[in-house]
C-alpha cells in the first residue's frame, strides 16, 4: 500500500523563506494568508490527502468509473463520501472572490494544496480542479447573471465543471470543430454534436454538472474564428435557483483508458441541449484560453505531484529493502543484506527525482505569485510584468514538469525491481496516471511551440529578456560568493546555453520557422532546465544565510546537498539541449512522408 | 486496430551488406543459411508475426491468464492455436543442434526472428523465449540423459520452459535465496519453496512445463556460493519418454501486473516437487549465467521490437491525422488540415526512434553474429574475441535497448494525442509491454553495474581496448572520406568522451568503488550512445557505396538522412553523460539514509 505524506515543511519554506509572500500584505486576500493562517491550513490539507483522499487512490484505480444503460455514471466507492469532505471543508473555493462565497485567499497557497490532493488521488482531484478552471472561466466572460446562477454553487462544490473542447477529428486544431449552435427566439441556443475525453463529464458527486462547450454558431466564419463558448448545465437551472428539467446532454460512453480510471472520461452527446453563450459570438477561443491557462498550470502541477508520492514511496522501499552489500563493504552486517539506499546508482536515482520535484515546487510558488501579482496589483506595470512571466512560464511548466514528473514516476517505479510492475505495489499506477499530464491541455510539443513560437517573440522578446535580465542578476550579485560558487557557475554556464539558443532562434528561425519547430521541445527542456537551476540557486542562498544566522536544521542541509546534486547532474544536459538546436532543420525536413 | 510489418528489407540489408555474413560460411549451420533460404525464412517470419500474432496481441492484453481453483492456467483465446503453428513450424529450433532436432542455423537468423515475433506479440513471445533459454542451459550444463530426456520436446515445441530464480526476499541478490533441495536416496532431489514472478509458469500451451529452479542443497555454504541449480518437470517423464505423475509444483496465484497480460506471471509453489540437479552441486549461479546471458540478449531485442511497432504506428498515424497546417504554409489546401507529419516536432520524434532501431537491429545482428562465432567457430581466438565482444555488449544491449525502446514507445504514443491514452489505439499498451524489459532479467542499473565493475576491467580490459580499436580505426580509415565526414566526425568526439570516461573510472573508481556505482548509468548510456554511432557509420558506408555502385534505392537514401539525424540529433547527448561521470560520488553519498 502506498504512502504519501504532505510536504508541508518545504511548502513553508518556499512561502516563508524563498519567496516571502509576507512582503505581499498589500494585495487583496493577502493579509488573510497570515503565517499562521497558512500553517493552518496546509495542515488541514495535509490531513484530507492523507488520511481521506490518498487510502481511495487505489480503489479508485481498480474500480473504474461505470456508465448505467441510463447513461448515469458511479464514481468508485467512496468517492462520494470524500468529494462531500473537499465540498463542505471549503477546498475548492479557497482562492475563489469572497463575493460568491471563495475564502479570495492567494493562488499561490492554494496551488500547493493542489499539489497534495493530486499527489494523494490524481484522478479524484480531477472532479475539483476542472471545477475551479470553469469558474474561471466564468468569473472572467461569464454574463453577472451566468456568474450569479453558476459559480456560487460552483465554488461550494454543490455543482462541478468541465471544458468540452476535443472532437474526434479535433484535438489542437480546435478551427475544425463542428459541434454546432443554433440561436432561438429566446436569446438561448440549441447545441447538438459530440465531444470526447471529457474529464468528468458525468458523475454521482454532485446534483448538477455545469459544461462549458465550444461550437459553431450556424453561419459563423470556418475555422478558428467561427468559434463560440456556451454554458450547458446538466440540468437547466430554474428563476430561483433550484433544478430544472434535464437538458439534452448525456453521456454516451466512458472511455477506457491508461491511468486516471477514477475520473469518467466521458464521449458526451449534446443532442439539442439548451446554452447561453459566454462572452462574444465567435470569440469562444478566448474565453477558453483563460480555463486553459488556469488548466495548464494544474496539470504542470499533476506532474510534480506524481513525481513526489512516487519519489516518497521509492525512498522508503530503499531504506527498507535488503539486497546485496555495499560496494564499500556490508553497511549493516547484522542483518543479511544491507538497504539498497548504500548503492550510489540507487542514490542517484532519488536525488535526481527530488531536486526535480523541490525545484519544481519552488517554480510552481514562484509563477503562481506572479499570477496573483497580475489578478490582484493595482500597480499596472506589476500586473504587466507578472503577466508577462505567466505567459512565459505556463507552457515551461505545463510541458517540462509533466515530462519530467512522468519519466520520473517511471524511474521511482524502477528502485521496485518486478515488484514495482505488480499492481498491489501501486508504483505503476502512478506511471500510467502521470502519463496523461504529458497530453491533456495541449500535447506537450504543442506547448513547445507555443513557448517558441507565440511567448518568445511576444512584445519583442520581453518577457524572456525580463527573465535573463533577473537570473543574470543574481548570478552577478551572488557570483563572488565562495559558498555560492556550486550553484552560480553551473547556473551561469546553462544561462549562456539558453542565451546562445535564443540568439540562435532569433536569426534562423523567423525566416524559416521549421528551424523553430525542429528547435522547440529542446528549447522548452533547455528553458525548464535553466529555471529550476535558477530555483536550486535561489532557495541554495536562502538555507545558506539562515544557517550562517545559527539556523542550521537537517532540513536545510540536506536542501543544500540535494541542491548541488542538481547542479552536478542534472544542469549539465543543457549543452546537449543547445546542439540540438543549433543542428536546425535541413534533416528532420528532408524526408518525403512516405520515407517515414 | 495496431499494425505491424516486419522490417524484412532491413534485416537482409545488415545480414547480406553491412555484416556480409555469407563470409562466415565456414561456421557450421552457415552455409544452410544461405541467401534464399534467409529471404525465404524470413518472409516466413513476417507472415506469422503480421498474420497470426500480431492479431491476438490485444486479446492477450485484454483478457490476461486465467487461474483455475485447480490451480490449471487458461492462457487467452487464439494463444493454443498460434503456439501450437510456432512449434509445428519448427520456429523454436531455429537455431538448437541438429541433434536434438532443431535446424542448427545460425543465432544471427534467428535473433531477427525473435524480434518479428516480439513486435508482433511481447506476451506470447516469451512462452517460446524462456523455452530457449532453458534450453540453452541444459545444453551447456546437463547431463546426457537430461538432455535427450527435455530438450528434443522443448526444441519440437512440445514442453515450454522456465526460470525459477525469484522469491519474495530476494531478486538481485540471490545468495538469499531460501528454497531448498533435499537428497534422496536415488540421487534425485525434494525441492521445496516459494518462487514468484515465474513468467509462463503455468499455462495450457503444452503438455509438460520443464522447471529450472535454482534453490540451496540442506547444508550448503550460505549465500551465492551455495545455490544450486535442478530440473524439476510439471509432469515426471517415464523412462519412454511418455508423460508420469503429476510432481509436487503448482501455480498459487498470477499476478495482476502492468502489462504483457498474455504471458502467465506466476507464484509458484514447490512442495516436496522432485528435481534433479543440473551441472554440479553449489555451482548454479553458473549454469543460471548461461540462461540469464541468453535471456538477456532477448529482452533487449524485446526494448527494440516494441520501439519498432509502436514507431510503425506512429509514423502511420501522423501520416493520417489531419490537424492543423504546417508551419511554411499549407501543404494539402484541399484538405481541412495538413498531416500532422508536416510538423518539425512530429518528424523530430519520429526520427529520434527510427534512428534507434534501425541502429539498434545492426547492434543485435552484430552481437548475435559474434554469439554464432564464440559459439561455432574452430578458432580460439575468434572464439575468445567474439566471447569478449558479447560478455561487453550484453549489459549494453539489454540495459541501453530496454531504456530507450520503452521512452520510444512513450514518444511515439504521444503522436497519437488523447488517443493514444485510449486502450483501443493500442499503443499504450506497447507502453506498459515494453516497461517490463527494464526490469526483468537483471534491472537495468544491475546492467550497468555489470558493465563498469565486471566486464570492463576483466583481462585487463581487454573487450573495451578491442571496441575502441575497431572503432577507432573505422573513423581513421575513412576520416578523409568527404561523404562520412557527417558520420566519422560526431562519431570521433563521441568516441573520445567514452574514453575519456573509461580513463576517468580506471583513474577513480579502482580505489573508491561508489565512483563506479555513481557512473553506471551514465556510462552504460554513453556505451550505447558510442556503438549505435558506430553502427550507423558502418550502415552510411555500406549505403554510399551501394549508391555509388549505381543501386540508388529510396531505402538506402532514407538510411542516410536517418543516419544523419541520429548524429546531428541523438549522438550529442554523450557530453552530458561525460559530465555527471566525471562529477563522482562525494554528493550522492553525503546524504544519511534516512535523509531521503
Amino acid at each position: 500500500m502506498p504512502i504519501y505524506k504532505a510536504p508541508v515543511e518545504d511548502v513553508q519554506f518556499l512561502l516563508n523563506d524563498v519567496f516571502q509572500i509576507d512582503r505581499y500584505d498589500n494585495l487583496p486576500g493577502f493579509s488573510d494568508a497570515s503565517a499562521d493562517v497558512r500553517e493552518a491550513i496546509l495542515g488541514e490539507a495535509a490531513k484530507l490527502s492523507e488520511e481521506v483522499l490518498q487510502p481511495l487512490n487505489r480503489v479508485g484505480d481498480l474500480e473504474g468509473c461505470i456508465r448505467h444503460d441510463d447513461g448515469s455514471v458511479t464514481t468508485p466507492k467512496g468517492f462520494r463520501e470524500a468529494y462531500r469532505q473537499v465540498a463542505e471543508g471549503g477546498w475548492l473555493g479557497l482562492s475563489a472572490p469572497t463575493e460568491y462565497g471563495g475564502q479570495g485567499l492567494p493562488m499561490t497557497l492554494s496551488q500547493s494544496v493542489t499539489e497534495f490532493l493530486s499527489s494523494a488521488n490524481m484522478a479524484f482531484s480531477m472532479y475539483g480542479g476542472l471545477t475551479m478552471g470553469a469558474t474561471a472561466a466564468l468569473l472572467v466572460h461569464g454574463s453577472a447573471e451566468q456568474k450569479s446562477t453558476y459559480v456560487p454553487k460552483m465554488v461550494a462544490g454543490e455543482w462541478t465543471g468541465t471544458m468540452n473542447l476535443t472532437e474526434p477529428q479535433c484535438g489542437t486544431d480546435l478551427g475544425l470543430i463542428r459541434t454546432k449552435a443554433v440561436k432561438q427566439g429566446d436569446g438561448s441556443y440549441k447545441i447538438s454534436g459530440t465531444k470526447i475525453f471529457i474529464s468528468a463529464g458525468e458523475h454521482d458527486l454532485a446534483s448538477n454538472i455545469i459544461h462549458l462547450v465550444l461550437a459553431r454558431i450556424e453561419g459563423a466564419p470556418s475555422g478558428i474564428k467561427g468559434i463560440s463558448l456556451f454554458v450547458v448545465p446538466k440540468f437547466l437551472v430554474n428563476a430561483d435557483g433550484s433544478l430544472g428539467q434535464r437538458n439534452g446532454v448525456s453521456c454516451g460512453s466512458i472511455e477506457h483508458k491508461m491511468g486516471i480510471h477514477g475520473n469518467s472520461t466521458c464521449v458526451m452527446n449534446y443532442d439539442g441541449a439548451t446554452g447561453w453563450l459566454v462572452g462574444g459570438e465567435n470569440k469562444g477561443m478566448q474565453a477558453m484560453f483563460v480555463m486553459m491557462n488556469e488548466a495548464r498550470l494544474g496539470v504542470g502541477v499533476q506532474g510534480l505531484a506524481q513525481s513526489e508520492v512516487a519519489y516518497q514511496n521509492a525512498a522508503a522501499y530503499a531504506r527498507d529493502r535488503l539486497q546485496g552489500r555495499a560496494l564499500s563493504g556490508p553497511q549493516e552486517k547484522d542483518k543479511p543484506a544491507d538497504p539498497i539506499i548504500v548503492h550510489p546508482d540507487v542514490r542517484r536515482t532519488l536525488l535526481t527525482i527530488r531536486a526535480f520535484n523541490e525545484a519544481a515546487r519552488a517554480m510552481v510558488v514562484w509563477t503562481s505569485l506572479k499570477s496573483d501579482v497580475a489578478h490582484r496589483s493595482s500597480d499596472p506595470k506589476d500586473r504587466e510584468a507578472a503577466d508577462d512571466h505567466m505567459g512565459l512560464m505556463t507552457p515551461v511548466l505545463k510541458g517540462y514538469l509533466t515530462e519530467t514528473g512522468f519519466a520520473n514516476a517511471v524511474q521511482a517505479q524502477q528502485m521496485y525491481g518486478g515488484h514495482g510492475y505488480i499492481a498491489e505495489q501501486g508504483m505503476e499506477q502512478f506511471v500510467r496516471d502521470a502519463r496523461i499530464a504529458m497530453i491533456y491541455e495541449g500535447a506537450n510539443g504543442i506547448q513547445a511551440l507555443d513557448l517558441v513560437g507565440r511567448k518568445l517573440p511576444r512584445d519583442g522578446g520581453r518577457a524572456v529578456m525580463a527573465f535573463f535580465g533577473e537570473v543574470g542578476s543574481f548570478a552577478r550579485e551572488h557570483g563572488g560568493d565562495e559558498a555560492m560558487k556550486p550553484f552560480v557557475a553551473p547556473l551561469s554556464t546553462a544561462l549562456g546555453h539558453l542565451q546562445q539558443a535564443t540568439t540562435w532562434l532569433m536569426q534562423n528561425a523567423m525566416m524559416k520557422p521549421d528551424n523553430a519547430g525542429a528547435a522547440a521541445t529542446d528549447y522548452m527542456h533547455l528553458f525548464g532546465l535553466v529555471t529550476l537551476g535558477y530555483m536550486w540557486a535561489k532557495m541554495a542562498k536562502v538555507a545558506q544565510d539562515k544557517i550562517a544566522g545559527g539556523g542550521a536544521t537537517a532540513y536545510l542541509s540536506t536542501k543544500l546537498v540535494t541542491g548541488r546534486f542538481f547542479m552536478e547532474r542534472v544542469l549539465p544536459a543543457t549543452s546537449t539541449h543547445l546542439a540540438r538546436i543549433q543542428s536546425g532543420s535541413a534533416t528532420i525536413m528532408e524526408l518525403a512522408a512516405d520515407a517515414f
